[in-house]
């Protein structure tokens, strides 16, 4: 019967049977020390002789658990039996058992399953684990139904410009950009309430910290909303969630990372300001001239709040028209029901109320220049009645990203796309 | 304030007001009534004067709760006042309110945003949905953590046969059959415990009813293990998981499809018989010269489990080498660890040990008279030292199909691809 690391204290003085990896080894003499890695912890080892097999090899180690101040967690194994499970190659191409951060990324991305084994960085996806669990454990209680929707597509919601084609039998399809047409084609058919986490693609060129080809969006549609501050309030209840989850079950793996999370009401005080407004700030912070909100820029405006009050979060509503797309449903003759959310210097969301009318969607489409035509299967949702609606998205990496605070949203991607890399 | 259907019977007396889509409507002389459906439940509205709008128009009505014995729920709105939110087109493909029993999947599918109203068709999502809850729920509680993996490879570990190619910048690359290689790589880097809930593709021209050409797959994988007995004995808790959420949150639509769901003490029932013992009792049931188990002797097994131990279930193991991935661990000269789980007279789940020991799986490679060299990112895995593990995949549609009974799989798929359809 197997002990997890974490349990081992409760052993004191039985015999325990312990399984892993060796993460470190020093011998002293007659004796060697094993650190023995599993899922729950670290635990020292202490065994006559010389160790006869590399780092990172998998063994089962069988022996008395006994107190010792100075290892790990209080408790040693006083091993009497080890058994070689399988044996590593003497030639790691990165060390496994040292602080990560004298890396480089590319080194990272590089050797991916060895860089996995290093604690910290895999600590990121468990952080990303608990994400995902809370995000849907939340909307559930809200009453949203999960969907899981195609991701090839007979023809691009968006335009056709940033999709990847795939070959499909005797012609062709593309990856999808966003579940957008489906989420809303669900609302519509009657769930009302939906959410969807699923890959999404981009067939951009772009090469930044803040950028990936294929990412995980969580995706969230509801109908029978006003405005676009339902959304906005329901993304706040959901963004508690997940950093109370995060804070509860992650709280030795945001310690490492040196980070805390915002505080509930922390949360309830994000400031909700208007494109235009989110301009003036800017410009009064220095800014010259501001057209729209760039990468700069997110990151002036989330200091702006963290100074004025006291959270590093922002709401922008309010989006010109010509900013947004075609479906998003207008407020005046040139602004949106629209916002974007940005954390720690980062847009991680973007939504709105969409319009849910058939007769101001084919205006607004003819106003964009869109041939209706290649929007057809998008206008039969409408087509026999849509009630009022709007969603959301959140990028699982970045929000990984920023909750670590990681500098590229790659290390927040467990074997991240971009134009030069698909292996492994 | 809007009050949902269900919660109609206790508002009675009161004055209420109700948003949804128009499912039926009856006029009798100067009142009209109109059934009013929402994402809870069906309500009947009476009105005076006739009925402006189509049926599946969208509408928010206002009025007083009053007791009706003849009402669905025992209670109806007497309205004052009726707002039209969106107006549908009166040409409805097909019809919404009425059983689907006598439409032709072909019907269903191309009109799919029409059928998905129907909520006879749009209860099957439902009760995916509550899969999708309790498959992760309980892993999680057996201390597994979520990933989320690239469907974009840059070769194929199961051989190029069968991948979409995908047209990625200046190169190319393929659409992921499986997370196998990643979860792998995951339990290998020390997770020990991963599931993932992903895409799934299989290029292949099948045109049958039990294959799609893009799945969910409910990925599983799992470390120190001894042999496939513990990834049986771990799916049957997931199992009885799902049937104890899906029967206690689904009844309704469990009730709607007249099916009924294993009992836990059934499940703990399904036999285990190996790929011989399967053979030999297809034989004994009538079949001629068994060389595998093909659609017939996966319904002939059922049948069997269901006379002989009252479960329409059965594990079988101890597949051939030569039937099975050259990753399979082997168990003797000519069998494998490995297992399928068929239900319902489906194969619902194909798992099994894996090699984990880099030479024995470079023999297995040999023996397969596969080029090592094309295989070199899954041999990484090992390289450094890999623990035992296996794994499984539940293919969602396909559990979804035999929980309710569907005479095919692409009824269980919101958007299914097949290939002739990819839209909408």
């Amino acid at each position: 019967m197997r002990t997890l690391v974490s349990e081992l204290a409760s052993r004191l003085g039985q015999e325990v049977t312990l399984q892993g990896w060796v993460h470190r080894i020093r011998e002293l003499g007659k004796i060697s020390f094993i650190l023995l890695r599993d899922r729950s912890g670290i635990a020292q080892l202490v065994l006559e002789g010389r160790v006869e097999f590399p780092v990172e090899s998998v063994i089962c180690a069988t022996g008395a658990a006994a107190a010792n101040p100075k290892a790990p967690g209080g408790v040693e194994v006083q091993v009497r039996e080890v058994r070689l499970l399988a044996q590593a190659a003497a030639d790691l191409p990165l060390p496994v058992n040292q602080d990560p951060g004298k890396l480089s990324l590319d080194a990272i991305l590089e050797h991916r399953l060895v860089s996995l084994r290093n604690p910290r960085i895999l600590s990121i996806f468990r952080v990303q684990s608990t994400i995902l669990k809370h995000f849907a454990q939340h909307l559930r209680s809200e009453g949203f139904t999960e969907i899981k929707t195609s991701k090839l597509i007979g023809t691009g919601t968006e335009g056709g410009t940033g999709l990847f084609t795939v070959k499909y039998f005797d012609g062709k399809v593309y990856l999808a950009q966003s579940p957008q047409f489906y989420k809303q084609a669900m609302v519509t058919a009657g769930l009302e309430r939906v959410f969807e986490i699923g890959q999404a693609y981009r067939a951009e060129k772009h090469e930044t910290p803040r950028h990936l080809n294929e990412y995980v969006s969580l995706d969230v549609e509801m109908a029978f909303i006003d405005n676009e501050r339902e959304l906005m309030d329901l993304e706040c209840r959901i963004l508690k969630s997940i950093f109370q989850g995060v804070g509860a079950e992650n709280r030795a793996e945001l310690e490492a990372y040196g980070v805390s999370l915002p505080e509930p009401e922390a949360v309830d005080r994000i400031p909700r300001i208007s494109h235009d407004e989110a301009k003036q700030i800017l410009c009064s912070r220095g800014a010259r001239r501001v057209f729209e909100i760039n990468p700069e820029g997110e990151r002036g405006l989330c200091a702006w709040a963290r100074e004025k009050h006291g959270v590093e979060a922002v709401f922008v509503s309010g989006f010109p028209r010509k900013k947004r797309p075609f479906y998003a449903y207008p407020l005046g003759d040139h602004s949106t029901m629209s916002f974007d959310l940005l954390f720690r210097g980062l847009e991680i969301t973007t939504g709105g109320r969409r319009i849910n009318e058939l007769p101001m969607l084919l205006e607004s489409i003819e106003r964009f220049g869109l041939d209706p035509k290649s929007l057809s299967d998008y206008l039969q949702i409408f087509k026999y009645g849509s009630p009022p609606h709007g969603g959301f998205a959140i990028g699982l990496e970045r929000l990984t990203q920023k909750i670590l605070g990681l500098a590229n949203v790659k290390e927040a991607s467990l074997f991240p796309r971009d134009r030069n890399r698909v292996r492994p």
